[in-house]
C-alpha cells in the first residue's frame, strides 16, 4: 500500500478536508457557498485545482468548456486514460462535498502515485467540471456533456437571471465559444470514467460503512399532475357532495407513497399547490409534482403505470378532472459490471463490506455511460444531507476512500496489462 | 294570501330581481360586485334602500353604525318589533343575492303589507346591515354587533388597507364614533329576528325544493397544522428511511375527510403549503388548515378529538414533529324551536315539503340568537355557488320565498295575538 500522506506532516485525508474548505471560500454568496459556472469564483477555484494538479505532478489545463484538467502522464505517450473526475460547480447555500470531493480525492491518489513514482501505463486524467448542477444557466451537466461530445450549439444562447447569454459567459471567462468542441474527448482512448462522490443519502450511514460501490444511476420520470374539482363552501356543501380536489390529491400522494414501498423504485410528491386556497374554501383544484427514480427504467415504469391507473379510477369515481404533463423522462444508466466488480474488490480487500447500491442523484458519470466504461465509489455523509449547509463527511471516512480509490487504480492497472 | 305585486305591472319577485341588480351597481370594482363597510358604495346603496323603504310605507333612518333601517309601525308605539335583517356589504368580486335578497325581499313584503293597508300589532323593522362579510376592516359582524350592543370600541382602531382606521372611516361617512351605541338595540323590545338568505350550498338544489327551514348556524372551529420531518433528496433516501411531511399531510387529509362523512359534521382542509416546494426534495415540513363544523357543538368536538388521536399516532408513528393552533373557534347557534315550526308550517301550507336544514355559514342572524328568539328561511341558488359573480337565483323560487315569508309574518301575528 501507498503513503498517502501529501505531505510528511500532512496525512492526505487531512488535506483533503483543508481543501474542501479552502475551495468553499470561492463564493458568490457571503453567507454560504454558491459557485456557477464561468463565474470569477469558478476562474479562482480552477486556479487553485490547477495549482494542486501541479504539485501532484500533473500538467494541467483548461479546455474549451472550462474544465480544469490535470494529467499524470504515462511514458508512452500514445497510452489510453482513465478519467478521475467530478465537479467544482455548486448549488446555491451549498455543501463543501458534492462534487468537490471527487476532484480533490483524485488529486490526492494521484500525489501518492507521484511521491512513490509510480509509473502507469496509462495516463490519469483527474478533472473538475465547471458546471454540473445547471445552477447558472438552468440546464445541468453541462461540462461533462461538452467532455462527452454532446454540447448542443443551442446552449450558446441559455442565459442566466442577470440576463447574461452563455456565450457572453464564455468569452468573459477567456473561452471562445467556436472552439467549446475543443473539449470534446468521445473520441479519445479512454479505459475508464471513475468519479468518487459523496452518497448524498443515508445508506451507507445506515449500514455503518465508510464506501460503497454504486451499481446504476436512476433514471427519473417527473409529472405535473392536475387535478380540477369544484370549489365550494366549507360549511355549506356536504361531504357526499363534494368535489374535493386536495382531499383527491391526498389520496393519490398517499397511494404513491404505497406503491413506492412495494416496488424497486423512490417516488416523490415534493411540490403542492392548490387553489383558491383558503381555509374555508374547498379546494377546487390542486397541482402536485411526481418524481420516481429506479436503478431499472422497468420497473419505474411498471410503477407509473400503477400510480396512473389508481388516479385515473380515482379521479373517475370522484369525478374530478385530470391532466398531467410529463417534465422529464431519463433513463437509467447502469455503471460497467466489471468495474463494479473491481471496485467492491477493493473495498473487500479494505476489509469492509462491499455495498452494492443505485445512485438516485444523478452524476457527471451518467454522460460517459455510453462511451466509456464507467464507475461510481460513493463515500457516506452525515444523516444523508447534501445541497445544504449542514452536508458533512469526516476524515477517517475520506481516509478509506483515498485507499479504496488508490487501489483500484492499481487493480485497474493489472486488469489493463494483462488485458492489453 | 296578499297581492304581492309591487305594481300593478310589476310583480314582486321581478322587482327584487331587478332591485338586486340595481345595488349591484354599487361597486367599487369596475369588473365585479364589492361593496364594503362606510363606503361611498355602502352610501349610495344605503340612500336607494332608504328611498325604497319609504316607498314601501316604512319610515326610514341610518343607525349610528352606519345600518339602514326601515320602520313598518304598528299604531301601537309601544309595541315590540319583529326585524327584517341581512347585509348589504358584500365580499370582493362577489355575487348579486348573498345578504342583499334578504333585505330587498323584505322590503317587498312590507310593501305588500302596505298596498294592502295592513295593520299589525308589532312594528315591522327591516334593516340592511352595513358590514356582515368584515371585507375592508377583517373584522366580521359589525353591522349587526352593533345592534345586538356587542360593538367592543377596540374596533375602532381596525384599519383598511390604505391604513384608514375605523372611526376615521365613520367619521368620512357622517357619523360619530362615540356614539355608535346608539345603534344599540339589545335592550328593546324585539318579537323575533327573521332572515332571508340564499342557502350558499347545493342541498335545496339536490332535494329540488325553492325554500327551507334552517335549525341551526354552524359552530366552525379552524386550525393551523404544522408537520416537521426532515428534508432529503428524491433520489437518495430509501422509501422506509423517510420523515416526509407531505404524504403524513396527506394520509391526515384523507382520514379527516373519512371522519367528517362518518359523522354529523363538514370538515374542509382548503389550504396547505410545503416547503422546501421542490419538484425533487422531499417535504421537510407540510402545514394545512382545517376548518370543520356541526350543527352540534358535541358532534364537532367529537369529530377534532377522533382527528387529533389519529395525527397524534400517525406524526409518533412516521417520526413527525406535529404542532397545531386553533384559530377560531365559534359555538353553532340553534334557530327558536317554535319558530322553525312556523317556518315549516308556512313552507307546507305553500305545498312544499319543509325541509330542515344546518346552515355551515355565518350570518347576521348569529350574533342575535341570545338576545331575541331568532329564525332563518334559506333560498335555493344555483349549484350552491355563493361569493363568486356565477351566484344565481331563479325569479320564481324568489316568488315562493315572498309567499312564505309573508306567510310566516301573518302566521307570527296569529301567534303574537294568542300569545300576548
Amino acid at each position: 500500500m501507498f503513503d498517502l500522506n501529501g505531505d510528511k506532516h500532512i496525512p492526505g485525508a487531512a488535506r483533503v478536508m483543508q481543501r474542501c474548505e479552502q475551495l468553499a471560500q470561492y463564493s458568490s454568496m457571503s453567507t454560504g457557498i454558491c459557485r456557477t459556472y464561468l463565474t470569477q469564483e469558478h476562474q479562482q477555484c480552477n486556479a487553485t485545482t490547477q495549482q494542486w494538479m501541479q504539485e501532484a505532478g500533473m500538467k494541467s489545463w483548461i479546455d474549451g468548456a472550462g474544465n480544469c484538467w490535470g494529467r499524470y502522464a504515462s511514458a508512452n505517450e500514445d497510452a489510453s486514460s482513465i478519467i478521475l473526475g467530478s465537479h467544482l460547480d455548486t448549488v446555491p447555500n451549498a455543501g463543501k462535498y458534492d462534487g468537490i470531493l471527487g476532484v480533490v480525492a483524485a488529486i490526492e491518489v494521484v500525489d501518492a502515485l507521484h511521491r512513490n513514482n509510480v509509473q502507469l501505463p496509462f495516463h490519469i486524467d483527474v478533472v473538475g467540471f465547471g458546471d454540473e448542477e445547471g445552477t447558472r444557466f438552468g440546464t445541468t451537466l453541462l461540462g461533462s456533456r461538452a467532455v462527452a461530445g454532446q454540447w448542443q450549439d443551442s446552449w450558446f444562447a441559455l442565459q442566466d437571471k442577470e440576463g447574461m447569454s452563455l456565450s457572453q459567459a464564455m468569452e468573459s471567462f477567456g473561452l471562445k465559444p467556436e472552439k467549446v468542441s475543443t473539449a470534446n474527448r468521445s473520441g479519445d482512448k479512454v479505459a475508464a470514467y471513475l468519479e468518487l462522490h459523496i452518497e448524498q443519502g443515508p445508506i451507507l450511514e445506515q449500514e455503518d460503512l465508510a464506501v460503497g460501490v454504486v451499481t446504476s444511476i436512476a433514471g427519473a420520470r417527473r409529472f405535473n399532475f392536475t387535478l380540477e374539482g369544484m370549489a365550494g363552501h366549507a360549511g355549506t356543501v356536504p361531504m357526499n357532495m363534494r368535489r374535493d380536489a386536495m382531499v383527491t390529491a391526498a389520496l393519490c400522494i398517499a397511494q404513491i407513497e404505497d406503491v413506492a414501498k412495494n416496488s424497486n423504485v423512490v417516488a416523490t410528491v415534493g411540490k403542492l399547490e392548490c387553489s383558491p386556497g383558503s381555509v374555508n374554501v374547498i379546494a377546487g383544484k390542486c397541482q402536485f409534482s411526481l418524481d420516481i427514480r429506479s436503478g431499472k427504467d422497468s420497473d419505474r415504469d411498471a410503477a407509473v403505470k400503477s400510480i396512473f391507473e389508481y388516479i385515473e379510477q380515482l379521479c373517475h369515481d370522484r369525478d374530478i378532472n385530470f391532466s398531467y404533463q410529463e417534465i422529464h423522462n431519463a433513463p437509467a444508466v447502469e455503471c460497467a459490471d466489471w468495474l463494479q466488480q473491481l471496485t467492491a474488490a477493493s473495498i473487500a480487500d479494505y476489509g469492509l463490506k462491499p455495498l452494492s447500491m443505485m445512485s438516485g442523484a444523478g452524476h457527471d458519470a451518467m454522460v460517459f455511460s455510453g462511451i466509456y466504461p464507467m464507475a461510481m465509489l460513493f463515500v457516506r455523509c452525515k444523516g444523508g444531507i447534501s445541497h445544504h449547509p449542514a452536508e458533512a463527511i469526516t476524515e477517517a471516512d475520506v481516509a478509506v476512500a483515498l485507499d479504496v480509490f488508490l487501489d483500484m487504480i492499481m487493480k485497474f492497472e493489472k486488469f489493463y496489462c494483462s488485458d492489453s
